[in-house]
Parts: C-alpha cells; sequence; structure tokens
C-alpha cells in the first residue's frame, strides 16, 4: 500500500470517500471556499469527526501529489478504528485483566507504529489516541507496527480524559508516564490498567495527568532531555509485564 | 546541519576530505577507473578502513546531489568516533562497572539513534559498532539521538567478535539479545556488562551470539515477530538498569 493511494485529492473524490464509509482523519480545505460540494465535504467531515484545516492554496499546492486538488485534500486512515468496548472485550476474552495504552497526542507515525508494535508484542490489549492532536492510522503508521496493526485494536476517541474517568468506574487504573513522577519500579503496575504515554515535546497533559491515578518514571542518569516516545512507552509497557509475570509467581509460589 | 554537507564529491573534493582527517564511512567508486588521483583516493580508504563499494555509472548519478561526482562520492562521518579504551575510561572515571552497548549490524539510522539516545539515558558508557554492514554517525543518527551523540561516545571498531573475547578477559561479561533466549528476568545483569544487540532483519550474528556468555530474551505475547531493534534495546538495557538499581538496594540492605 503506498502512502499515495491514502490522500484523496479533488471534491468528487473526497465527497465518494466519505460516501464509500472511509475514515477521513484529516481535511485541508482552501481558506475561503464556501460553494455546495465544499460545504457537503465539510458537514461530512463535522459529522465524522474529522480534523478540519483550512488553509491558503500555496500549502495545498504543497500537500498536493496530484496538482489538482480543486481547493480539498482528505487523509483517509489506511485502517479502520475499533472501539474502546472491543479492546475490553479482548481483554475478558483473554481472560486477563486489561492492558491499555492511551497515546496522548502522538505525532509522529514512526512512534504511533512502534508504539502499537510494543504494545502487541507486550500482550496489551489495544491503543487509544485522541481525535485531536495525533497522527492516525496512516500507512506510515501501519507500515511502522510491523503488522501489529493487524491484530491490536486502535480506538479513537474524542475526549481521553472523560474516557478515565468512565474507565475508571470500571475498575481501571490508569498510570501516567511522567519524567517528575515516582519511579516505576516503586509502583504497583499490576491489575487492570492504563498507561498514559505523552507526545514527543511535552509529555501528558496536565489535565489528563491530573485524571491519572498515579505517575511512573524512568530512572534517567543521562545528559540529554528524554527518551524518545515510543522507546519510554516500550520501556514502561514492559515494566508492567515484568510486575504481571513477577505477581503470577508470587501468587503462584503462595499457592503451593 | 544538512544531510548533504556529509556527502563529498568529486576526486579533489574527497582527496581534500581524507587529508583534513575526516572520517569517510562510505566511497563509492566508479567501476574500473585507475587513474592516479583514484588510486590515491582508493589507498587513503584502505588505510583508514573506509568501506569501498565500486558502482556502476547510472548509481553513482543517482547517488549525486551535484552531478559532477568524477567517478567519487564519499559519505563522511557527522560526528566523530571515539575508542573502546575512552568508553571503558569513562566507566572509570565514574566508577562504576562497565556498561556497554554493542549494535551488530544496525543499518536504520533512526534506530541507531535512538540506541545512542536510550544509552544515554540507562547511562551505559558507550555504544560499539561495526565497520561493515553497519550505518555510521550520518547526520540522521546524531538528529534522532537527540543530542545524544555529543555526550555519549561511539566507537567503530573491525571486528565486534575479538573485541567481545578482549573485554571478556577484561571482566567483562556480554549478554546477547535473542529471542530465543532465557528470559531477561532470569539472567542477573548486574557486574561490568556488555550488551549485543542485533539488526533488524535477523538478530545478532551467529559468530558473535556465540561468543557472548549469555543470552537474554523479552517475553512476547504478542501476534508478531519482534519488536524494533531500538524498542527492543531500550527495553533490556532498562532490565540492566532495573537489576543494577535493585543489587545496590540489597547491598545497601544488606550492610546496614
Amino acid at each position: 500500500m503506498s502512502y499515495s493511494e491514502l490522500q484523496i485529492e479533488g471534491r468528487n473524490p473526497v465527497i465518494e470517500a466519505f460516501r464509500s464509509g472511509k475514515t477521513v482523519d484529516r481535511l485541508y480545505v482552501l481558506k475561503g471556499t464556501a460553494d455546495a460540494p465544499v460545504q457537503t465535504i465539510l458537514k461530512q467531515a463535522k459529522k465524522q469527526g474529522t480534523v478540519i484545516n483550512f488553509v491558503e492554496k500555496e500549502r495545498l499546492d504543497q500537500l498536493s501529489q496530484t496538482k489538482h486538488h480543486q481547493g480539498v485534500i482528505a487523509i483517509t486512515a489506511a485502517y479502520s478504528y475499533s472501539t474502546v468496548d472491543d479492546i475490553l472485550k479482548k481483554a475478558q476474552e483473554r481472560g486477563e485483566d486489561p492492558f491499555l495504552i492511551l497515546a496522548d497526542g502522538i505525532e509522529d507515525p514512526h512512534n504511533l507504529g512502534a508504539i502499537i508494535r510494543t504494545a502487541n508484542l507486550a500482550g496489551a490489549h489495544g491503543v487509544i489516541i485522541p481525535r485531536r492532536r495525533a497522527v492516525g492510522l496512516t500507512a506510515v503508521v501501519a507500515k511502522a507496527s510491523a503488522g501489529a496493526l493487524n491484530y491490536t485494536p486502535v480506538a479513537k476517541v474524542t475526549n481521553l480524559a472523560a474516557l478515565i474517568d468512565e474507565l475508571k468506574k470500571k475498575g481501571i487504573w490508569f498510570v501516567c508516564a511522567d519524567m517528575e513522577g515516582e519511579s516505576m519500579y516503586r509502583q504497583n503496575l499490576t491489575g487492570p490498567i492504563g498507561l498514559v504515554v505523552g507526545n514527543e515535546g511535552s509529555g501528558v497533559g496536565k489535565l489528563i495527568r491530573e485524571k491519572c491515578d498515579y505517575t511512573a518514571s524512568i530512572p534517567m542518569k543521562g545528559d540529554i532531555d528524554s527518551l524518545n516516545a515510543s522507546a519510554a512507552a516500550a520501556v514502561l509497557m514492559y515494566e508492567i509485564v515484568r510486575q504481571r509475570l513477577e505477581g503470577k509467581k508470587i501468587k503462584a509460589d503462595g499457592g503451593n
């Protein structure tokens, strides 16, 4: 699958994409356009929750691959999204405590793909991303996930903070990756858990961080600021894996 | 620093690069050329251990940014290399057991950069890469390292296996990342250690794996094959960090 297949340009092709039920992640519309086809597109986009960007002609020309964008370029999802319920169901089916990854505003598609890849191998049941200020499931994400996107469900939600509130009521604990937080080695990361990892620049947003039950930091000895977002996510996910394995061992030893 | 600054084209510029002491990682020479300037370049390249590729004209034309390559293109290192002794000295200065990362044939510059970045933050004293079949310290690696390349020394050696033999005599233990190996949680990863991580496709080479004292695997529960090379390296490095911290705690508790 080439990246260009996922960028749809021109009024009719974009209307057709919405009609066929494709998930449009992002829409670029020429500033000031207000004719009927564009109105139809905008209505569909709002219904679907697509992120809409009104941009100058230069920006559209630059983005355009066909050079016939007619004032509209849509970026569609390479893969389809699941729901949070699907993810919880997966945990239930496996008879495991839910293990969710919430990726707050990851903008780099390679990082999101790598997070989905690690989530798959660490045994997480799914990845949840916000609708805004984040990359969607593009072809680059799919490629970086090394096939994990075919197995690990990814859900997209409008409001991560509200979702955390909702899932807390279902008994899931939320731990926030936070470089100022308590060392991950000193936190109890067993049981039903949602790991919240932040974006490359600014970490997890304040509102979401405050919603979390506790924070976990990765001990750092170095000279530079921070780990790459996907490396940090991998290290945290595997601390959860380790504690879950240890927990099982303790339980098993206790039972003998 | 732009990537193009690191590609030097044409006979005199390449000779000049060698004369000025620049590290040339890779040299592309037109097949069948044997005149005096090219002979000079080849002599210098052999002296420095540069990887030399004899290629067809089409390949050179394709690589060329200036379109005046005159049959020679050199790729120089964006950063200068350290020596293994520098790395060991760093450990000694800090009064710590050596903690080395050996990256066996990492070809993706983003992965090498991410490994150097994590190595810095995990408190490793340096990264060692082989001269052949691996990416060098290009501008892309430097960027992906997020500044770590300014602090964490990287040494380039001709023969990783021979280096392992040599360092074993100095009391360093080598652990090989190997998905078929014993779980990293069950290995003792404290003390002077060299962690060997393999390349994206085939893992650590057989000869090098056999030189290692033991193997360590990352438990995997997922549907896909393997972690990204830099994510796997991060998880393993942090298991070493954890065990070192735990070891200290045990020692401290024992002392009280």
